[in-house]
């Protein structure tokens, strides 16, 4: 369990230190859960109303990072910032339990001919790594990864157990693959004959940018011709699904179970909510905002929020909107004719 | 193939045998699918419309499990009981053809430093297990999975091969985890900087109860700061997505796809239908059902039935309707105010 | 880098060549992207609006592949077949830089007993493979796959890395399966028990035909006590989950991230939009194509295009939107009363 004092995490968050400087702390909380010896913070988490305040008078934090003017109405230890909840971010990696790797290639790993894997790359049990791939130094390759030949991993990337990389594929630096991630497996290409279906060998590849990070069981297929492009900073959530020669631009957001259907191109800075679908091949215009469940069948010229979901309702309720639904055309018939009279 | 007679079968399940108990069956089949060496039952099945009865005249099947009710109309080898679907399930165990784990850990497995593996613990071939792993009783973890350091697994667990647990995580007894199922992956926090994206390290983990299973792909993140939760007897079933901090409460049951975004709470006893999205930061009360391909954007308090899915329509019709729909608060505000004249 | 003479695609596509048959290209690209040294195809996506024809006039590609009535406006070189996407298809074939398995088993791989493996099969390093499994000639298992007892594969299979397959499953010749595919894992049956959960353990497994391709991440779950079956030709997109007992119909395609739920039944040729679900206990006929992000709760038995899904809006647009749609059945009310006087 790693300890710090108040000072040390000051300085690390360069914030403006309220009290006592040597008070030590061993991890961090949530204001109304916080214990004697553990630091919390007081901020809004984006997108969601926050009762933070509330809880400042009764948590028993040892101390709280939170914005001047928060600081007004609260007593105790104090790290001032502008932006708590940034803060908080940056002070989480002062507190992974998780253990380092360490450099060199384990003795079950098989790695093919012609490699150029950095000395302090860490290559772990079971993996298999093809003929031709580069890896950057310090990368961190888990056990039971499966990387194709002709991949190029740039430096400082992790992948998690039982991530496959398809041959070909580009990793910018930085870059964090969850368990599960498949990059570069065969877009979805067929051509009809008589009825039946011939494969489209998909020749692009996959080409992911610096400080992306990839959740787990996430797809991106590798482009028909051209390639499939995550741009840098992009943070793709779990169970996502990206389409052959889909382009994200560079740091947008995307949540759990979206799909994005072939050679759609999502712009920069845009913020897609969990389990919404894209419609190939259209452009969604840099920072859109999608909400959660919505589908997004046509493209999107102009930045703004959208949305189309639809919260339960009582069954029976439901049932009823939904048959006065599909009166709609008729009920709206005789509507517009009746007003026009 | 197993092979049992009807008298063995009618202790098994504690029920009543009317007819031959020395008849032998060799498997269970629907009633219009029996052979004349299987067993069937005659149930409705949960959820859905049941013309089982139907076929109980025309059954070829050598012996049928049914209700007292339905016996009266069935002049064949019968097994009374008083829910023939639960007597069904329970008849499954006889019948299963997977063949058992051996002891012991594979000389391919690579396993960690001070880990507690019992010794009736089965470890199959390229598994790789980290340090200080706990393992209890009859516990089976199949081929290529992968664990991660400081993890505790009860006894009596099945672990399908592929599977991976990251550091920290816990889990109880009797829990089936099927193939490419990820818990532990971080949590999808992240902290706005001028437009980019600051990773957040999750720093809680998972705890999974007693008796759950957890389907194929299903993904469950491991929490910010303190612990996602999946309570006694949870069901998941396949590629769902929970996110950090879920709290899933005891005896729920979950098809697959669904997607349950961050600290959102769901009850005890919940149905949860397949492919529907819950926000993040909700609260649903114990007991809630929720139809098939709903959105849960809000906290649901009352128990009971919601739905918010509209089933298809042939496409012209639907364009029509949708049209309408976009039109609807112009509808609504001639008709109100036409009405209020 | 694969050089062909326009007279060796020509001769490979059946095409007629118009212009310069000595004339070397180095690959495929789109019509506005195609360098010198690349062929290229004038041809509609199936699906989508197409502006092909309008880059005709400017592409640099060396040659183009199109029809007899789009040559009429080409001058360059050009092969006139009568489907030029189905033509590009096939010519994908030449172009496939992905590196061959060499025959065998390798040395870190664990083969079970009693297998029936043709010794032209490549198993990859770090598979494990069951006991009395049957592998057909060509086929090739790549790096960590794992193949449970009892599984049947026929000829000329390719399995990508970290494809699981339970025992008993049966594929068909000339089957893909992509990374992370699971077949063959617990169908989702459970039976109620005073508020908890029983397993019901499933007793059938997966039959999938030849020529089917499954995508990255996708289940196919086996069945409760028949098999779940996936029809010749079948072409299925990455992350669908397919529930224990579904048929699916020779020759249908599925997009990615559709879920069919337990005993529905898709017909033959059908069409499916990514991101669909199928209600359980349903009958989809032939030919049926279902357009994306769709919700199919019932039984469709005239084929044809059905759709439910709803475009996105400005969010304050479609809140008000949703707000009129819950007084819909007030307002049918409203207005079906006072049309009835």
């Amino acid at each position: 369990m790693k300890k710090y004092t108040l000072a040390e995490i000051a300085e690390f968050l360069q914030a403006e230190l309220r009290g006592d400087a040597i008070c030590v702390v061993n991890g961090i909380a949530s204001l109304d859960k916080a214990k004697q010896n553990q630091i919390s913070f007081c901020a809004k988490i984006p997108g969601f109303a926050s009762d933070a305040g509330k809880y400042l008078s009764i948590t028993k934090a040892a101390a709280v990072i939170l914005s001047s003017k928060d600081a007004e109405r609260y007593s105790g230890n104090a790290l001032l910032v502008a932006d708590p909840y940034l803060s908080y971010a940056k002070l989480t990696n002062l507190f992974i339990e998780e253990s380092k790797s360490k450099p060199g290639i384990h003795e079950t790993a098989v790695v093919g001919q012609n490699c150029d894997i950095h000395s302090s790359v860490a290559i772990a049990a079971n993996c298999c790594v093809g003929n031709n791939v580069t890896i950057g130094e310090h990368s961190v390759i888990t056990a039971n990864c499966v990387i194709g030949d002709d991949v190029k991993i740039g430096n400082d990337c992790h992948l998690y157990p039982n991530v496959t990389i398809y041959h070909g594929v580009q990793i910018g630096n930085r870059v964090i693959i969850h368990s599960g991630a498949v990059l570069g497996a065969d877009g979805f290409g067929m051509a009809n004959d008589n009825g039946e279906w011939r494969k489209i060998y998909q020749l692009g590849a996959v080409r992911v940018g610096d400080d992306v990070e990839i959740g787990a069981n996430t797809c991106i297929d590798r482009g028909a011709l051209e390639d499939t492009v995550i741009g840098d900073g992009v943070k793709l959530d779990n169970q996502i699904q990206v389409g052959h020669n889909v382009k994200i631009g560079a740091h947008t957001i995307i949540a759990g179970c979206v799909a994005v259907a072939g050679s759609t191109s999502i712009g920069k800075y845009c913020m897609i909510g969990g389990g919404t679908s894209f419609n190939g091949h259209i452009n969604i215009v840099d920072r859109t905002i999608i909400t959660g469940a919505s589908v997004v069948g046509r493209s999107i010229t102009d930045p703004g929020v959208y949305s189309s979901a639809v919260t339960v309702q009582p069954h029976r309720k439901w049932m009823k909107t939904v048959s006065r639904l599909l009166q709609l055309n008729d009920m709206a018939g005789k509507l517009y004719k009746s007003k026009g009279k």
